[in-house]
């Protein structure tokens, strides 16, 4: 499949790296085409990857990855052009993190509202998907490092969507149980709201590469 | 141990009731002595059980539990008396819920504040430590019924009362590793706002007894 990455950083080189290697082609999208991550990015990654502007990376994917930091989405995805998100679908793997205060970040957006929201709010005809934004990358695309069953969470307003959201993550290597779907895209805002006790978990064990179980 | 508890729901009287069975004395405060619910729980709960006002409990306990809704919080411990906090550990297991505009609840305070800060800033001299306020009161006294392990949260400035609640914690069924202490008051951000995902859990499995567990 074709996919476009709005995003050069360790989120979307991770994210684009795996899809890669699984078979897919790849356009990382930034601000300006030539980006120099991204282009460092595109000589380790392939012959299936390239780069451009999220403009380009949006026309390009016919399914799209928001790998933004969340401040700077909103107008990412403006610069990328409704026309390139229209009738897609757009997973929003981003989180509204504040860090202009330092350590540890605030969220810019939370309780009654969330980013992935207001992405929907501003482009009703894509298909925003919230999903994998509650842990680190690498966890990301390879759930098996952990020694255990954790979860991911999917919450989206268009059933098919989820539904090939799923199925990517299983292809990264998600069981299906491990997918929990929590319902509309308001249900994001849960899932947003776990990044402060990320961070807190983060800086009490000192290791970023874990994830959260539901037990039950 | 004489053990104070403030708030007479489910909470309150789960966890008083546990208290009792390890051989705890505890009272059960309300705003009024009398109350409906503390009688009634004092009626089950045994000879080592009894209730009267927030002030009683307070004076009573040597340890205090606020087990109050989390947006009447303060307005209990205000009628508690600073002066029955002094110098004590005080257990906050109370969010800060917003019920008024229906389900799913938003929270009254969160992201750069939380309640457990609130309670600390008001009440200098108790002891404030926020935990098992992450789960449904039934695994906060029987951890063991979940068929994995799992964790449980600590969020306080004094090392020492968060030793003792992690010696109650023990008796109630936790192990060690399953109890994470996250660092000072303001960690308790994180775990306030862990409820609005909960919630959202709660609602797609439509099971509330389960947990969080850090997998990593």
């Amino acid at each position: 499949m074709k996919i476009g990455i709005l995003g050069t950083g360790m989120v979307g080189t991770t994210l684009g790296s795996k899809l890669v290697e699984l078979g897919h082609e790849v356009k990382l999208g930034s601000r300006s085409a030539g980006n120099e991550k991204a282009t460092e990015w595109v000589k380790t990654a392939g012959r299936q990857a390239s780069q451009g502007t999220f403009a380009d990376a949006a026309a390009f994917g016919e399914l799209l990855l928001n790998c933004t930091s969340g401040g700077a989405s909103l107008e990412a995805l403006r610069m990328a052009g409704a026309g390139n998100l229209w009738g897609k679908v757009l997973v929003d793997v981003a989180n509204p993190l504040d860090f202009s205060k330092g350590q540890p970040p605030f969220l810019l957006i939370s309780n009654t509202d969330s980013l992935a929201e207001q992405i929907q709010a501003a482009f009703p005809e894509a298909k925003v998907v919230k999903a994998l934004n509650t842990m680190w990358c690498g966890i990301m695309v390879n759930p098996r490092m952990l020694p255990d069953t954790h979860h991911t969470f999917l919450s989206g307003n268009d059933a098919g969507a989820k539904a090939s959201v799923k199925e990517l993550l299983r292809s990264f290597g998600w069981q299906e149980g491990e997918i929990l779907d929590l319902g509309d895209i308001t249900t994001a805002r849960g899932t947003e709201m776990l990044l402060p006790l990320w961070v807190r978990v983060w800086g009490a064990t000192q290791n970023g590469a874990f994830n959260f179980k539901i037990v039950s």
